[in-house]
């Protein structure tokens, strides 16, 4: 599929988009509307997402766990919020073997009612908190609008929930994983993100504060690249979630939740990719290195096979991820293209010339054409290509927060924030009012993103009602 | 919970699983009948264990991907002895977003279908053969009779599909995993196997072949460990997943499936387990040392933690999984037999005649009391160590065999089988025949476990009806 032209993101950004995740075989849709296949490609993206991750988790002390898919109807609705927020969501079981169920089930759209009726059996006294767990799982969300990664019926993720002795501890815990996430976003996934709190009208359904990652893709949209929870005492109070403190007293705990999703595949696609496909960082790239063979006879082949095979055996012992392209009846060309759409950050090209000059050709995937070509020597080619990936990953860092920052309008009036919001993020004033959020949502599409955590202080005047504001927002148009 | 006495094996052996499960704080009982939680002690198990394997199949050339938990109804009425099989134990969506379904989905029970259904769209010439993917998730069956880990609504595992151009490929891809379920059984699970076929009543909905290893339990019963599917064209040809050959004829493919669940958890509590309570592999166990410091004063204390605190870095830096226990009041002697309860299978006891003498007091798990006792200089302690936890890993799988073998009886007739399936396995001959199978079954509760892949050869009278017999077989209870 690779000979077939992708549309340019300037020309249709969404349809690159859908192609390009179709032709790489990241996903496919699944014969249920709205659900996704992950393809081997996009699951092994998935799992090196994955794997950074759970390691900072357990680094910062919490351990995984697995509550059940199904859930009583009626724990949805025991906190108030929460009913309001999923109810119109929700996949609902009504048989099973062959009955029908006294009470109907639901397929989990997030866990915290199952987590806080479990976490109420286990928790007895102070001794026991605080309870730090994480589970990787999928959810199901009847979504009517979906896309592949973005918003799909059933996605993937990992769902954080602890609980805590105090509110200080719950909201130390809300930040520390709005701090994990962002270090992953940054060093990992090579994206910047701008991590806020989100207004009363945008917050999760049921939490007293919710914390976000906001990125820009692309096409100047902004993506919620995850979220982190302080639930207060909602839950604990909806589902008697109590401790028994060190004087004897029976008091209700403070819980917190936070997630990423498969939604983050997407990002990455979105912030990274071009014209000619995907760009994956290093870091997370399912091959960090694509070989391709170049030959005409077979004498030619022997040769040049031989000396691949023992670069890919030398790259491999040193940790790279090398995928040796031996397909048979398809010219390097073709190739070479296959591998750029597919978005590995670097390609060894190896011919007989190169053999006998005992040096490989490496191309950037991130600097297209000969600005991006190097020739190396195979003495010591394992350090060489891990210095150009390191290189790569920056470059790719650097890269999107230029395009961010060139998107991103200081927008003093109403009139600057609407130019804004047609190609980027507006940062402005904002006073804190629902009503004036609503009103610039209605008028101009753009919703608002996030309250940065980092504020230069002072104060101005509210980009929509003038009055006093002493808090500077983003404003975007939002995937 | 440790101060309570379990029941012993033999007085209530299902009872001593069910408590000792739910101590342990390996699982506890969801809201929804038959569901389970898996708690951070039996996840961090399974994550082994799911380690384990995963490299196997990576290593033998198998990718993992994701497929959609929602299947529509009529897939499982494709193939006609799946939806034999399936159709009792299903889960039926109904609503989804508030409204009625036009066609009710389930919940997928097993993969084949839906997998069938990708691999006809993904497949279209032999290039793009075999197909090696592997899923890691969750299914349910609505079982009535259910228990924690050995049977479950919900229940998590891997299935394994593959798609082949000959049915050769297929069979040998489904014997290779039963030699990669083999070699993980005995070498990290330390359960001796017995790798087999299954009869025609006890194969899998669908399949040609099941393949299936069998291992005994600490009460003599039997336990399928997980199971591989020659599917034949069973599933090609109800979702036409077809490839144009060589010579461009279109040829319907061969495909496989493989199988293995969090049952093996169960099996593992109930090969090594003793009175004491649970006793791990060191391979997968969650902590494979627990030190125990032990002091009065608080000069003690400072004196003892400091070198804890280096013997547990510097065992940790050797790669041994390392539980440090700073529980404050309470006793070493109960976090002794917290820690045997717990099955962890070294325990380092360490006082400040330890530190003053610098040797700790090693205690293993599989030799309560005096004889499982060393005193180690904490020099070259990491060694140390290292060699004790492969001594014990070694000593469970010994023991278990030479259980199995004191349970297992040549039964050459009918009054030998009856006698033998009451305390373990009967190994007899055995003509075939179904209705033998059915008769032995009904009068004995003894079902034919397997054909073992190694025979003995020559042959013998069947021990049912005395007819000719070519193939020895296992019979016995099983979970």
């Amino acid at each position: 599929m690779a000979d077939m032209k992708l549309p340019t993101r300037s020309e249709d950004f969404s349809e690159w988009y859908n192609q390009l995740v179709l032709r790489a075989e990241l996903a496919d849709y699944a014969p249920v509307r709205g659900c996704m296949i992950v393809r081997p490609y996009g699951w092994a993206l998935w799992e090196n997402i994955t794997a950074a991750l759970d390691q900072r988790f357990k680094a910062t002390g919490h351990v995984n766990a697995a509550f059940p898919l199904l859930i009583p109807r009626n724990f949805i609705e025991k906190e108030k919020s929460h009913v309001a927020g999923f109810s119109p969501e929700l996949a609902v079981v009504t048989h099973g073997g062959g009955e029908e169920l006294e009470e109907p089930l639901v397929i989990r759209p997030t866990s915290e009612t199952i987590i806080g009726h479990a976490y109420a059996k286990w928790i007895q006294s102070y001794r026991d908190l605080p309870v730090l767990i994480n589970q990787w799982n999928s959810v199901v969300r009847w979504e009517l609008r979906t896309k592949l990664f973005l918003r799909t019926l059933e996605f993937f993720w990992q769902e954080g929930h602890t609980a805590h002795a105090t509110s200080e501890e719950a909201e130390a815990e809300t930040r520390r994983m709005v701090d994990v996430y962002t270090d992953f976003a940054r060093n990992e996934a090579a994206i910047p993100v701008i991590p806020g709190r989100k207004s009363d009208a945008e917050k999760f359904a049921g939490a007293d504060i919710t914390y976000s990652l906001e990125a820009m893709m692309g096409d100047g949209k902004a993506l919620q690249f995850c979220t982190s929870h302080n639930l207060g005492q909602n839950f604990a109070k909806a589902f008697e979630i109590r401790y028994l403190d060190k004087n004897g007293t029976l008091q209700f705990c403070w819980t917190t939740s936070w997630g990423l999703s498969t939604r983050v595949v997407g990002a990455i696609i979105m912030v990274h990719g071009d014209d000619q496909g995907l760009i994956f960082p290093p870091r997370l790239a399912p091959y960090q290195l694509a070989i391709v063979p170049i030959f005409k006879s077979d004498g030619e082949k022997a040769t040049v096979m031989e000396n691949a095979r023992r670069l890919q055996r030398e790259l491999a012992d040193a940790g790279v991820r090398v995928k040796m392209d031996e397909r048979e009846g398809i010219s390097p060309g073709f190739k070479f293209n296959d591998w750029e759409m597919r978005g590995v950050p670097l390609r060894l090209e190896l011919g007989p010339k190169d053999v006998a000059k005992q040096s490989v050709v490496l191309a950037r995937r991130d600097r297209p054409g000969k600005e991006g070509k190097s020739f190396v020597a195979q003495q010591g080619i394992a350090a060489a290509v891990k210095q150009q990936l390191d290189e790569i990953q920056q470059a790719l860092f650097d890269r999107a927060l230029a395009f961010r920052n060139s998107r991103t309008v200081d927008a003093a009036d109403y009139e600057d924030l609407k130019k804004a919001v047609e190609s980027g993020f507006a940062n402005s004033w904002w006073c804190g009012s629902g009503d004036c959020e609503a009103k610039i949502k209605e008028e101009t599409k753009g919703t608002m993103r996030c309250i940065p955590l980092e504020q230069p202080g002072g104060s101005g005047k509210c980009v929509y009602c003038g009055k006093q504001a002493s808090e500077r927002a983003i404003f975007a148009k939002a995937y």
